[in-house]
Parts: structure tokens; sequence; C-alpha cells
């Protein structure tokens, strides 16, 4: 797998409730220079996602040609309906130069981590009641997808010791300022530094 | 060894010239909760210093004694003089939950590296020109010292990939957003939250 050392590949799951994805969309109006990957999902679009900007939706006969061409970074399958990340797209850019964000579970990250250099990065909500509340303030689900969505959380959250990082959304401008930082911080890693600086450091270490 | 793991340890180095001294001073006005390790020192003080503040001045019997003694994390010799830095103050104040920086050269970075965990960042100049002129700048002193300095600089970036993290002082204010991204990055480490939020993260598991 080629990918450019000029650039970041993070990694960011979290259980449902906890507010991934205010968040990430948040840190995007911050760090433009910063790319999210949009994955491919069989599941049906909710009503305000746009085809191509929130999910690529495809039927599942699809999604299983493009498995049997690799096409897929990771996959997963949640709640029936199968989740992957487009491993060209991801590679393209990273070559570019451009840092990508990963939103995705706990499965798609453990895949990630052993294909690829990657900073991962858990979110927790702040308490049982606080994710409880996120969970059923939606509005838009029945009580049976409500406790069946609070089981995949608990089974979700059972797995934040394989992250890097994580940030707890008690304050969200406190879990904003930590996301940038640990985002900014992965920047001046020396592997990365190295590679975008390699002039410089060639002639500090010629003196001339 | 026994450290807190609630706390971090931050070893900053670089060689003379590449303003590490003043990215230190302005990261510590905007974060209050690190503090700077002050050396031990058988140098004269410069004008202005003062000891306690900027060095533990100290005759070069009393380092003596106080290397037989194990007192010392790290010391080095540079330019004929000593330097070491208290091992039991580092310990007392990682133990006590506050971050700790010390400003310390390659060789001290290597023996601190083996003793305990620590997050190293390198600090480098924009240029060679520039590093000559920081180091001529100063005009304390002569042309003989400056050449040394420089000497001395060059072996110092010379151990830059030994860091974790590298910043390039070019614009200062963008030198010192760096900076603190890597140490309020650093704070989300997974290892430190668990210690910081074991209670909210044994809720989490349990869920209740």
């Amino acid at each position: 797998m080629t990918t450019s050392a000029k650039a970041s590949l993070f990694v960011i799951s979290a259980p449902s409730g906890a507010g991934k994805t205010s968040l990430v969309t948040a840190l995007l109006e911050r760090m433009r220079d910063i790319q999210v990957s949009v994955s491919h999902t069989t599941r049906e679009a909710r009503p305000g996602e746009v085809d191509g900007v929130n999910y690529h939706f495809v039927d599942k006969d699809l999604f299983v040609d493009m498995l049997g061409d690799n096409a897929f970074l990771e996959h997963a399958e949640v709640f029936g309906n199968y989740y992957g990340t487009s491993q060209q797209w991801v590679e393209a850019t990273l070559a570019a130069g451009t840092d990508v964000i990963l939103e995705i579970d706990w499965q798609g990250a453990q895949q990630v981590r052993k294909l690829m250099p990657c900073c991962s990065v858990f979110i927790l909500p702040p308490s049982v009641e606080a994710l409880h509340q996120r969970l059923t303030g939606r509005g838009q689900d029945g009580e049976t997808v409500i406790a069946k969505r609070m089981a995949e959380a608990q089974d979700e959250i059972s797995h934040y010791p394989e992250a890097d990082y994580l940030v707890i959304n008690d304050d969200f401008d406190i879990a904003l300022d930590e996301l940038t930082a640990i985002i900014a911080g992965q920047r001046c890693r020396i592997e990365l530094q190295q590679q975008k600086s390699a002039n410089l450091l060639k002639a500090l270490l010629a003196g001339e």
C-alpha cells in the first residue's frame, strides 16, 4: 500500500449519541485542510441525507461486488446494513498531501489499523445519563430501536482502549479544542515533519 | 521509579538560537497548569539571571556530591559547565498531577527517555541564516564563543530525529500554536485519560 507520509489518516470512533458528528462538523469549519471520507452504505437514506455528501448510497449487490474487488479499506455490518470506506479515495487524498478523517466504528478501526499507519481518536459522552438523553433526544426512533442502539453503544464503548486518544464530550467547546489539538499535534510528529521539511533539515544538518 | 500517570513529562530540546526559551516562556503564559524544571548548574550567572528562578547556581563540589547521591534525573556537561535536573522535584510535581517541562539538550533527553515515559519535542530554526543571525544577535559574546556555539548547535541539530515531535520556529505564533497543540493533544492520550477519567469509564462500561 502506498500512502504519502506527508499526510495523516485519523480514525474517529464513538458510540452513537456521543456527539461525534457535531464535533467533526465543527472541526471541519476550523480546519479547512482536512477531509472526511464519505462511506458507502446499503442502508436507506434518512430524511435530509444527500447521496455523495452524507453517504454513497448503494444497493447490496453493488456493495458485494465492490467487496469482491477489494475496493474497501474497511467495511462493517451495523443493524443489518453494510458500510465501507473507499480505499482508492483515501489513498489518493493522502497521496495529494491532505489529511483524512474516517468516522467509523471499532470494527472498521481495527481493520484500518492493520492496514495503514493511523491516529485513532475515541469520543465518549460525559455520563451514562447523557448518553441516554442524547439517544432518546433525537425523537426519530421508537423504544425498541433506542434499546438496541443503547446495547450497540455499550458494545462500541467497550472498545475505547484500542484508540490512541480519548476525548470526553462534556463541554462541547473543550472537546472541540481537544480534538483540534490532537490533529494539530499529530501534524508535528517527527516522521511527518521529516517528510514535509526534508530540504530544511538537510540544509541545517549540512550547516549551509 | 514512581510517577503519577495523571501528568506528563515533556522534554524540549533545541540548538542555541532556535528560540526555545522564548517559546516556552510564551507557552507558560498560555498554559498555567504546567511547570518548567529549574536546572542546577555550575556555570556563572549571567547578568539578570536569578538563583532559583533561571537556575539553581551551585559550585562544582556540591554538584559532584549531588551526582553521587543520584539526585539528578539527567545531567550534562556543556562548555565545561555542569547542568542537572532534580529527580526529586520532577517526581513530586508529576505525582501531584502537574505536567513538567524539561528544557535540556540531547544528552539529557537520552538519559530521561531511558528512565521515564516522556514526550519529547525538538525546536529548529527555519534556516541556517536565521540560526546564524540569532546566535550573533545577542551581542553578549565574542566571535570565538559564537563559532563554538555554532558548532555545538550543529551537534545538537543532528539529534533532532530522536524526538517525538518537531516544531520549526519560523513564524513565532505558529510555532507557539504547534507547541501548545502538542501538549494539549498529549493530555488526551488514552493512557492518561484512563487515569484521569477512571470513574467515568467504569460507569460507562457498566452502563449505570
